[in-house]
């Protein structure tokens, strides 16, 4: 059974369709040193459609990697412009790199990989994010291979255990928490914005 | 003199005005128990025109006081989605309350709730914010008094240590980063996307 916050998401995002950047979000996650660290992250679709996992894509070049490895806890800021809702969606966080070994997850890597762009593709041929800016040509890459994942390439695993849906449009605004119990059920709440 | 990133910063705000939602960003920080948390806060302008302090408010009822009291850093993530630019920026965060005793940022307390619509102070009336919900009635307030912020009225002062600007239009796409060094000036590097 999907998770009761699946529907008012799957509906925001549905309403939002119209403008490409309602499917990005900010994931925040905390840096081995302790800070926050904030960026924005393109959404890549649940796992599958009965599934409350979230999918995203990283590069293990990125310094989110550190952050996910030292601290697997994220939190998701997601602004949907058009029908003024937030959800703030707090996840546990894991990476399925080249080197997993659950098939089940790796053949997930490799089909989010095929469905890809080339050009999202051709970004993991790039040179060294973050360091001294390379040539232009260095950009001008041949796109992968759709079958076969670049090693830096990342499936990155979202599983959600509070989720905080506020709507501003309402009178009052309505805001709704979603809480994962330790007896592995979600507990619903109303309460003031 | 204005730190070399105001100015793209006020270009991308400039360039996005159309939009009311691109003066909206995604602020984390990190709560008592090391977890990332991640909210929409509404920019409210800076300090002043000479000055790179950000300004945003919030609720002595919220929980980022909490956050920001235990650990006063954190990272706003700031897209745009018509010129398709993103400012991640590190900053040190102060709370400006009504036991403010510097009288300078007191009166910028006091400005900024002036300069609030009607609409935004009454949210500081409103019943305790995540607590189980109220009577729709609880929510009709009058609007307070412009000229007294309400004692659970807090000024948010973002004063920026590290700014990562990245240009997704760009072919290849740019990159800057800005970093506040122990000399006081700004360090300014284009590196790769």
């Amino acid at each position: 059974m999907l998770a009761p916050w699946r529907s008012p998401l799957s509906s925001a995002i549905y309403r939002n369709r119209s403008k490409p950047f309602s499917r990005y979000f900010q994931l925040a996650t905390v840096t081995p040193e302790g800070h926050p660290a904030n960026r924005t992250v393109v959404f890549r679709g649940f796992l599958d459609d009965q599934s409350d996992v979230l999918k995203a894509i990283t590069d293990l070049r990125s310094t989110k990697i550190q952050d996910i490895e030292h601290h697997p806890v994220g939190e998701v800021c997601w602004y949907f412009t058009k029908t003024r809702e937030q959800f703030r969606i707090a996840a546990n966080l894991q990476l399925v790199t080249v080197a997993e070994t659950d098939p089940t997850l790796q053949q997930a890597r490799q089909t989010t990989w095929h469905n890809l762009s080339d050009s999202a593709r051709s970004q993991f041929a790039w040179p060294d994010p973050a360091k001294p800016v390379a040539e232009p040509t260095a950009f001008d890459v041949s796109p992968p291979n759709a079958d076969t994942p670049l090693d830096n390439f990342c499936l990155l695993l979202l599983t959600p255990h509070k989720i905080d849906h506020l709507q501003l449009r309402g009178e009052p605004q309505l805001r709704c928490l979603y809480t994962w119990q330790s007896d592995r059920t979600w507990k619903t709440q109303q309460v003031n914005p």
